[in-house]
């Protein structure tokens, strides 16, 4: 094992005998608003997979998005949370067989080194790490590990990401609102939000949106709408406002039909990009493959749902898509794609010998 | 005098003498990136004006927009440049008649009165106080202080504004890209900053504004702009690239010419909206008005000019349109503006007597 790089996070490790042969896995969902570590035991899976699943732990922290709170303390919750798992479980880092890290913000190979190289410094070498998008801890709680098919999620944000059985990888959206994700929850309330200042200014038709927003908000006028907005331009903040928007449009109002129907477009387009991509649809386009689906703007359940239509709009191009909504965490996902990794690597190292 | 809010600031007028019964006025210009104050002589004005005018003094001075630097930042920053100004120009407050405060981040009768109540504080009563929102200092610039017509500013953001001969006014846009400035500076290069992400992911068609953006900014891949662009989101640096796109247009790549259209058509809208309001084009629709137009995307003199297109577009619905491009600076047009309600309360108050 390498240099300990924080003696008090690994602390616990002197008071944790050295537990036999037992080996463990540490999957990780780092995401914006929260860090989730799951510790599972490598057992022999069977298929199916046992139900409920043999989770040792799980520990929880804060945002470890390196875009968000910087490089350093998206390091220490990374870092503390996996301590936090591994010491409510029994275990110390000796056990670890494989981490897989699916952490927001990971968008282009410099990133997925970065996180590399200093999970290196935490983990004997022989313990297999992987880091991936958040995404793709999404698509394995779907997938139960198998990273096959397509994830759509829309909460806040919004990006799609998939993988061919054969490994080959594509993503689409997912670069946040000043780039364009105007299917998420924050691209809807902010061309909402517009279309309110559009109606007052006159540049717009006039819209229900106008006397619910401000109803919601506690604001008299739409000029106030402008001190709101910038007071704290967080996502979050502005995102929270989609299920009034959802009831304006079951109300009838045309904007927000409009919004609404031009976010089930883009967020549609953006599976239909990477599935096209991989060609996850076969050659003649009928192909069946996972489409995972999670999210807030997706799990609305409510009379306009979003979920819905996109799924329409993407089963009538690809009738192959099949819709999974999954029943496990996304660190659990991630835990298992882990899982998954580990055998194939092990498989390929046996076929060598 | 009310108290002295703050004695450093004004220190210098111990040194000047009283400077009899001659009379001064203070334009200032408040912007988000720079504040400028003008100090001019009230003087028997002359129509046409005199050429050049007699501008006293000018100061110059950082951010006064609330919004971005705080209320307190942004009052000590427009006290301090009236105060520079009256110091350059030799005079104290009491030569002091009028000051026209044009300051961005006004949008709301409440930022009006929190202004006039601490500007109430700084001058003797009998100073006449007028504030406004800084597109009223950009109108006046072009018509010379007189409020009427309509002003449209396309920099990094773009509000059009307008008045009536009779003293009614309206905006439209002006609210920041949030809430859907899309003809601003930031808007048009935010739209070709997704334009490429869409293009990389197989959402939208491919364009050259890919190469050139990535070529101006220094980096090799689509993916490595969710970096730059978060690193810093800072309007005006993401508005710098709109020569980029102009240059792409002129290229003929479709995106860039369907992006900077679209513009036209926002920009062009926002003026409709005023005169529409307004009624400045009569109820035939062919009354003339002045139209000023101001801000680096609507002079850019580029082959691909949207400043003219945007002209064009105007004037097929509203043919009286004049089209004034200003010689002179906006806080001059603040001062001129502020000369201008002082001589119409004088001679109101004339009348009444």
């Amino acid at each position: 094992m390498k240099r300990n790089r924080n003696g008090e996070i690994w602390d616990f490790e002197h008071e944790i005998a050295v537990a036999g042969n037992r080996q463990v896995i540490l999957g990780v969902d780092g995401g914006t608003t929260s860090t989730v570590c799951i510790c599972m035991p490598i057992l022999p899976f069977s298929n199916p997979l046992p139900d409920p699943l043999p989770v040792l732990a799980r520990a929880v922290a804060g945002c470890s998005n390196h875009n968000s709170v910087g490089e350093t303390a998206a390091r220490e919750t990374l870092e503390q949370v996996m301590a936090d798992a591994l010491s409510k479980s029994g275990f110390n880092r000796s056990a670890v067989q494989a981490v897989c890290l699916a952490v927001s913000g990971v968008n282009h190979p410099t990133d997925e080194q970065r996180i590399l190289d200093w999970l290196r410094d935490i983990f004997p070498t022989h313990v297999k790490l992987y880091v991936q998008n958040d995404a793709v801890a999404a698509l394995a709680s779907g997938t139960m590990g198998k990273l096959h098919g397509c994830v759509l999620i829309a909460g806040t944000g919004t990006i799609a990401y998939g993988f061919t059985e054969d490994g080959r990888e594509a993503r689409a959206a997912g670069a946040g609102p000043i780039l364009g994700d105007w299917g998420s929850g924050y691209g809807i309330a902010a061309q909402a939000l517009a279309a309110v200042i559009r109606a007052h200014d006159g540049r717009g038709p006039q819209t229900l949106l106008t006397s619910s927003i401000l109803h919601a908000l506690g604001l008299c006028s739409p000029d106030e709408l402008i001190g709101w907005t910038y007071a704290d331009p967080s996502w979050a903040r502005i995102a929270a406002l989609v299920p009034v928007i959802v009831s304006c449009a079951e109300a009838g109002d045309e904007e927000a039909n409009r919004i609404l129907q031009y976010s089930v477009e883009e967020l549609a387009l953006s599976v239909k990009a990477v599935v096209q991509r991989l060609g996850l649809c076969g050659i003649d386009g009928n192909a069946s493959f996972p489409l995972v689906m999670v999210g807030g703007v997706l799990e609305a359940n409510k009379r306009w749902d979003i979920g819905k239509e996109v799924v329409n709009c993407i089963s009538r191009d690809y009738p192959g898509a099949l819709l999974i909504r999954p029943k496990v965490e996304p660190a659990v996902g991630a835990a298992l794609s882990g899982w998954n990794f580990l055998m194939k690597e092990t498989n390929r190292e046996g076929c060598k010998e």
